[in-house]
């Protein structure tokens, strides 16, 4: 596979199965249109897979980790070590996506897309390190194009072999200390908002942090120059190894109709560069919730896509995203396992 | 059990039991705050049940179903008849809220608290008629007094035994064409809002229906003169047996330091009886969802509650009510099952 290939392959909705999801949505044994979100979720995810009865049992989340050379600007509330740290906490079950993915009955993959320091073996860790870092963003390109287009494939192939084993639906999630920089600049770049309106506080950084964290989108920007028509150039130069890798998860779950779900800043920024690569995209993308961080609104609307859940979350990792695949699996079974009028013998609506 | 003694009988919140929960959040492999809501619900949950790891995994959810004397005045999309027809629907499983309740690993417990019809036996249902429907309310009141309080302790009685049995959090649904009337009545006669505020579409009535609702209430409010400051008044006026029924739930759960979720429009207004008879049991009600239905956000304003969920939904039945339980579960795990900072041996935030 080669990355036009992947591009080319992101196929359409299917039209006809979403009205004959919808056809049965209003036979069932419900005011029509009362289950809201649950009954236009369940007629996407029917449009997605082209199956007017979409089954969501078997979920995955991707948990993608990478580190960030624009940590040595002092733009995060926590070391960068933490990267690795909290991989071995994924790889050990403490961390909140274990907790939130065993609730939800989804499975955890973890990949070190680009972490700097050896992670051990370890039966659920797949390392597909790109590289031991990204370059420091302030200073110049964060990858080459080459790795860059690497990492795509390399989610895209994970995504098809995940999928290939029975999943129905991937979600999205990641660990880097400083991505939310590298996201922000994304974002910016793209001109989805200005600048101000791009960097928050990620995972906690104060008044002072802030402005610096601002400073170094500027100045990323400025010395990269990177064009918003070209989302391998934007990837490149400002991404991450992980961010990469989920813009190939994505990618790979549309050209297969296996819906997949964005969580928060991080992986939006993933989604934006997904759907400056491949614009029709978008449709296989479900927005797990609205997260904290600011900006993470701005870039939803740039996707058209309204979260399904509002929770007040700003943790990443796919957390959001677990408990968003969750709703949507209760979407399809209220498709799939709901009586009709007929068939329960209830008198529908008068006049009807 | 008399009514005093199960409304003098609701505890305080456990503001202890909370510290040490918000403590232990805070230790948790995460930007403290960072899951949001999460975290305060599962620090809520520890406050209601005064235990600093509660758990929520024993969910039920009472489906209480009543008919209404009010539907003669054709305030509703659907005849009255299917009331009775949809109880016979939860019993078979093809309802919404049993495809929610399975999903979420709830059990449903149906009520006929005064249906008119006949229901055939079944393991499932449990028979508690206060009489073959209320009265309607536009010509006096929906029940007499003893009759609304014999329907609370109904509610409350089963509220025990469900507990006594093991559930750790109980959820509020209801049946009953008509209900939306009775509970816009019940909101307008609080004061919660104006009548024409108060009175939305229900099932679906068309404006001409919606401007005959509004008349409706307002006569029920004009014959029967219920004082707002009287909880069983406003319940024994314009109530239903399912609403009473409810109320009794509410007051039950709360007593015995459960968590009690409510769902939609019907469901908060028993809120509102419950909170009316015994103020200190709001703080044992989650909002589960905003309903679509016309009012509702104003009744979650006057309880001073937020709703977990925001999915657009209409239905009634439980149907949001059993959705947030499994959030409010998952939000009970986090506290319980993931690793300290400590635990993992991760570095915290610079200078904490």
């Amino acid at each position: 596979m080669n990355l036009e290939e992947l591009l080319m392959n992101i196929p359409f909705l299917d039209d006809e199965v979403r009205r004959t999801a919808q056809k049965r949505q209003d036979q069932l044994t419900k005011p029509s249109g009362s289950l809201g979100k649950l009954e236009t979720l369940s007629i996407l995810m029917a449009g997605i897979t082209g199956n007017p009865a979409p089954h969501l049992d078997r979920k995955v989340v991707f948990v993608m980790a990478g580190d960030h050379g624009v940590t040595a600007e002092g733009i995060s509330a926590y070391p960068a070590e933490v990267t690795t740290q909290m991989v071995m906490n994924f790889l050990q079950g403490g961390a909140a996506i274990n907790v939130l993915a065993r609730h939800v009955g989804a499975e955890v993959v973890v990949v070190d897309m680009g972490v700097v320091g050896d992670l051990p073996i370890h039966s659920n860790l797949i390392v597909k390190k790109i590289d031991r870092g990204t370059n420091n963003i302030c200073l110049g390109p964060a990858m080459t194009r080459a790795q860059a287009i690497q990492a795509i494939l390399t989610g895209a192939e994970l995504a098809y072999a995940a999928i290939a084993e029975g999943a129905q639906i991937l979600a999205t999630g990641e660990m880097g200390i400083g991505n939310t920089t590298s996201s922000a600049a994304i974002m910016a770049a793209l001109g989805v908002a200005a600048i101000e309106d791009c960097v928050g506080r990620g995972t906690g950084v104060d008044d002072e942090g802030l402005k610096r964290k601002r400073r170094v989108v500027e100045q990323a920007l400025r010395i990269n120059q990177p064009d918003p028509l070209d989302g391998l150039d934007l990837l490149s130069k400002l991404g991450g190894f992980e961010i990469a890798g989920l813009v190939g998860v994505i990618l790979g779950g549309a050209s297969r109709r296996v819906p997949v779900v964005i969580d928060g800043f991080i992986t939006t920024a993933a989604a934006l560069i997904a759907v400056t690569l491949a614009p029709r995209a978008r449709d296989f993308i479900i927005a797990a919730h609205r997260s904290q961080e600011q900006g993470h609104q701005k870039m939803l609307e740039w996707l058209g896509l309204q979260p399904v859940l509002d929770l007040g979350m700003r943790l990443g990792e796919g957390s959001g995203a677990v408990l968003a695949m969750s709703i949507l699996d209760a979407a399809c079974k209220i498709l799939n396992e709901m009586a009709t009028f007929t068939e329960a013998g209830i008198s529908n609506k008068s006049g009807d």
